[in-house]
């Protein structure tokens, strides 16, 4: 794992020497835990192609030294973060053209570092470490199949307990308890059980509506292990499909089923999503699918690259990502469906495991 | 509802006349909520003495238009809401002096308001509307009671459940669904239960760690109602406690009464701070409790005011802090008690009900 993170840290120091930095602030904190395992919430780190400093405050000592070995140095502050990092900053003398996260970094802290005085050259930067980040190695794609089980058990577990009547706050408990069960650090998104002419909201959250019998259910939720997360969509029907459930549902499966089979590295985001939009299109739904096909996945559950109408960049080879078509009808519905994919040298490979048969929970 | 929010457009407006700003840019979402209603996660918001501009984009037409009605206009995006913003700002004609907020603008979009041309004077802001956010209005107390009453029924529910063997995560697990059954929105942070030493960090998540017969264990989650947050903290003897436990949680409970009893609107942070630590200090345990006493609770869990040693600022009144001081010996365990209070005009009052005695669970 140190040596990862060891290989992580040398292709950034070659990034920087590319776009003749000398150093690298880091303020992302998933960028943070990329590359140098720390998993708290308090951190600056400064990489240089010599050195790494990591700067967390005293709530973190113990945990530091622990998640961080000798990848980097460490130092505790008392009070502000901002008083280690220029200490750091100071003792790497022949830095003087700094970079730091333009997507990262608040406008109170870019003038921090204004104020910093000439002694340092700022740069902004855009995406350096994300941009690794997108190419998963062995244990980063064995940690969201981790997290891709923990979430089929999960479902497996909730559906045979969900029944008119039941809110969808409470079937949103019910399938998070099985998910900790299941042993999930967490939720990396909130709980999506959207009932009813509520699935037709492609961003419900969970409502203190009653499922009733007959209506579409969408469950769209994931799990979280060692810090990466998963990301699954199913819609079922609680009782007896109708004829329309039967046909949208039928849609979106083969729209998706075409989508994660022909998907592959090398691919624009723009081929990608049209695998499953074209089809969707094609059927004369293309009005109801207006949200892109999917997203990257990792340490955080939307992250590069991007399947969309606008993505013209290629798909990395060892990314892994959402496809999740949906379609929906105002005031009727929705359905989607949503796996994880792991773009791998021999094809897609499918990282979540659960049938995309329409359920009827009788 | 409406009624309340053009009250507080009218207060935001008076302070901006204030520090000569024609219109001010929010961007911070939790901001856009106490002013607009808007609950979704994409927004931006202009406010003028004269109108509020609420720029979101295609997936929350609906919601937005529900959320927000006659308190601002809308204007939906399908591509970037920065577009939508440069065109709502253009159909402003008197505004040249507009604010931006320092605490909640990335750098990449403050390069946005730079390259936005010369019509516009942008000028750094800090904490305008937070300034107001810190007197809760009824309706917010009210809230922050449900999301508190939530919180103890949840707990009461969980601890009969509570058996050794069982893991970290799955007492996470049977806790969060009992939140949910009591109809919380969601979870305003990530679960912590700690049990044996690992109740000694105070930043703790929830592990795969089995709780023991004998052993610690403390439990600090909240709920949501309405936006509105709780924070609550127990420590509870999965069995019987031994000699150690009994002493280190009378020591806590009795700091954490002392303060819930002698917090006052008027009184600075520090001094509040001091209502806990000092008896703590006079015990000989000073150097264990290493964090603040507490910190303003509403939207968001963590606002304004603070209540630590640094804090000079006086308590407004109507603020709801919170109250948790805790008593950490590495390698042993930790005892955290904490509550919620408002800071009425007749004194402190209490929003979580639920006893202090040391529980036993056996």
């Amino acid at each position: 794992m140190a040596d990862r993170r060891a290989r992580r840290i040398a292709a950034l120091a070659a990034a920087l020497d590319q776009v003749h930095l000398d150093a690298l602030l880091l303020t992302s904190l998933a960028n943070v835990r990329y590359l140098t395992g720390f998993s708290g919430t308090s951190a600056l780190v400064l990489v240089s192609g010599r050195e790494v400093h990591l700067v967390t405050d005293s709530r973190y000592a113990t945990q530091a030294a622990e998640e961080v070995g000798s990848v980097a140095r460490i130092s505790v502050q008392t009070q502000s973060l901002w008083t280690g990092l220029w200490q750091q900053l100071a003792a790497m003398p022949p830095v003087r053209v700094v970079g730091f996260e333009s997507l990262h970094l608040l406008h109170r802290d870019f003038q921090r570092l204004l104020e910093s005085g000439d002694r340092w050259q700022w740069r902004p930067t855009v995406e350096l470490v994300e941009t690794l980040r997108e190419r998963k190695d062995a244990d980063e794609v064995a940690a969201i199949r981790r997290a891709g089980a923990m979430a089929t058990e999960a479902l497996g577990r909730l559906l045979p307990q969900v029944r008119p009547g039941l809110t969808e706050l409470q079937i949103a408990g019910l399938l998070e308890q099985a998910l900790r069960d299941a042993g999930s650090e967490g939720f990396p998104f909130p709980t999506i059980v959207a009932s009813g002419p509520r699935s037709a909201l492609p961003h419900a959250r969970s409502s203190a509506r009653p499922v009733a019998a007959g209506e579409l259910l969408l469950l769209d939720f994931g799990a979280q292990a060692d810090g990466y997360c998963s990301d699954i969509t199913r819609t079922v029907v609680v009782g007896r499909a109708g004829e329309r459930e039967r046909e949208v549902h039928d849609l979106v499966r083969t729209a998706q089923e075409r989508a994660t089979a022909g998907v592959r590295a090398g691919m624009r985001g723009r081929d990608a999503d049209a695998l499953a939009r074209d089809y969707i299109e094609q059927r004369g739904y293309g009005d109801r699918f207006q949200h892109s096909l999917g997203h990257g996945l990792g340490l955080e559950v939307h992250e590069a690259p991007r399947l969309s109408r606008q993505a013209d960049a290629a798909l990395p080879r060892g990314a892994v990502v959402t496809i999740e078509p949906g379609v929906y009808e105002p005031g009727w519905g929705g359905v989607r469906i949503e796996d994880d994919v792991h773009l791998g040298a021999d094809g897609p490979e499918v990282l979540t495991h659960f049938t995309r048969e329409l359920l009827e929970l009788a």
